[in-house]
């Protein structure tokens, strides 16, 4: 596996219009893409930045899953993402170094991506989400 | 003001050498800077991906100013600085803007740059530093 960049840091947001006021109107950046997450609750908010995006989670319903983090933490950055090649190796490479993987391969994530999430207990308490492919 | 990347991302650890085992050995990326801020307890270790960095904020004693985010957070993510330059016009926008500088104007910040934070409260449980010039 090999990591290029850090692909995106994603940010819980109550009310994403409300916290574009930021991210568009005083730092100037430009939102790139929104899609919407009906299984998961989520509207997304990709906001480009360099090489790297601002991903904006807003939930969409009571039942996102997002909600369990605004209640317990309140709005604040969510997890940082890294683009990486060789995604595959990572589930035993991760597990062989004691990272441990929340899921049992790579799954689809948005924009014909695949993405792999480790565990924050045992990365220090961050959220990390490895990222094949481009949105 | 022009924002232009990621500067870095900001990661509080209690231990950088166990936590470097996650994000140099793992995830293979590079190390580039050590420094010691010993008026402010904490020692940072910059990491190098992309155009971004990792910052890992470890603190050096009992009196470190992360502590109390330690204390109250555990480890974890905390901030997001981007690499702006015209830093001199942000005072005055954010506060325009509804969003709340930590200081009146821009102070000196690791390796010659400039930097000014805005406060979390003003900008959804964010703490964002902007920064002007490269370490």
């Amino acid at each position: 596996m090999q990591v290029h960049r850090i692909d995106h840091v994603g940010i819980v947001v109550r009310n994403a219009s409300e916290r574009l006021r930021f991210y568009s109107d005083f730092l100037g950046l430009k939102s790139v893409h929104t899609e919407e997450l009906p299984e998961r609750g989520i509207r997304i908010y990709m906001i480009e930045v360099g090489e790297s995006k601002i991903e904006l989670l807003e939930p969409m319903n009571e039942q996102s899953e997002i909600n369990k983090f605004l209640e317990s933490k309140g709005e604040g950055i969510h997890h940082i993402a890294f683009n990486v090649t060789g995604i595959d190796e990572a589930v035993e490479m991760a597990k062989k170094n004691g990272f441990q993987p929340l899921s049992d391969a790579p799954r689809p994530g948005a924009g014909g991506t695949r993405v792999l999430f480790l565990h924050p207990k045992s990365v220090g308490g961050v959220l990390v989400e490895l990222v094949e492919g481009h949105h």
